[in-house]
């Protein structure tokens, strides 16, 4: 068994949720969103995010991390905002010795939903088809559990490709 | 007496330079730069400058930091990677509870060397005048001195306004 954590970073909220893959069935850990607060500084703003990063990597203890990649605005400050609340979603599991993979939203649909053109509408269904009886706050929760699915997925594909190297 | 660590991040080539300030006397403690290996991942490269800033910020134990604010690039790719760089620079001092500042590049030219019309060599150059006797090895080193610099000169100004303003 492997437990995935999938992470949906933004410096006002970050998702994040954790799965349990066992011969390819999933299992809901848990999910949630840290939210900081936009009065108080950029350092003080980032420093809670890691904590709380560092808080639930040590209490629900997952060994590999996917991380979504930030999409790049026209608006440079928003740009640098994602990139901050990035660094610290990367970081995070990179420090506590956690394997960390980046997907594209584009993969992350085709993942969940089978294709690129999904809308976040089928993204949240299709999480809620996967892991049924979930109960999920926020879309950035969601969209955190798509992408330690993706991952679920990707992971899988990765290591039947070695295991048939291996034998051929 | 204070000692306040100046930081220029980059994700290939962070800058730094620790300074100790007693009343308006500069001295130099350190400078140096933290290079990141650009065929690991980002993560890795995220971890790695985390861990040096930590490290010099125990072995050192500056009491306040400074960093350079990032310039927003036209090319979003740049920008996102500056703020991986900046968003570590930000967090490891407010992880080890020090204060952060951040100043703009004219305004580190302005306190440095008078005017915000400044080059880089005229910044080198009053670096090394107002820090006699320095060997810097590259030039994001002196960027960073000029920030805490920068910070040593805005800092007391607060502080004889706040100064002031008790006593009126």
């Amino acid at each position: 068994m492997v437990r995935l954590l999938g992470i949906d970073p933004g410096l006002r909220f970050t998702g994040w949720g954790i799965i349990d893959v066992k011969d390819n069935q999933l299992r809901h850990v848990e999910n949630g969103v840290i939210a900081t607060d936009s009065s108080t500084s950029v350092p003080e703003r980032l420093k809670r995010l890691y904590e709380e990063l560092q808080a639930l990597i040590t209490r629900l203890a997952p060994t590999e991390a996917a991380v979504e990649e930030t999409y790049v605005n026209r608006n440079g400050t928003s740009t640098l905002k994602l990139g901050y609340a990035r660094s610290v979603a990367l970081l995070a599991p990179a420090m506590a010795g956690l394997t960390v993979s980046e997907y594209g939203a584009l993969a992350v649909k085709k993942a969940v939903v089978g294709t690129g053109s999904a809308n976040k509408t089928q993204v949240q269904t299709m999480v809620r088809h996967l892991l049924p009886g979930i109960t999920i706050t926020r879309a950035d929760a969601s969209d955190a559990l798509a992408i330690a699915i993706c991952h679920a997925h990707h992971r899988t594909s990765v290591h039947h490709l070695l295991t048939r190297t291996k034998i051929v």
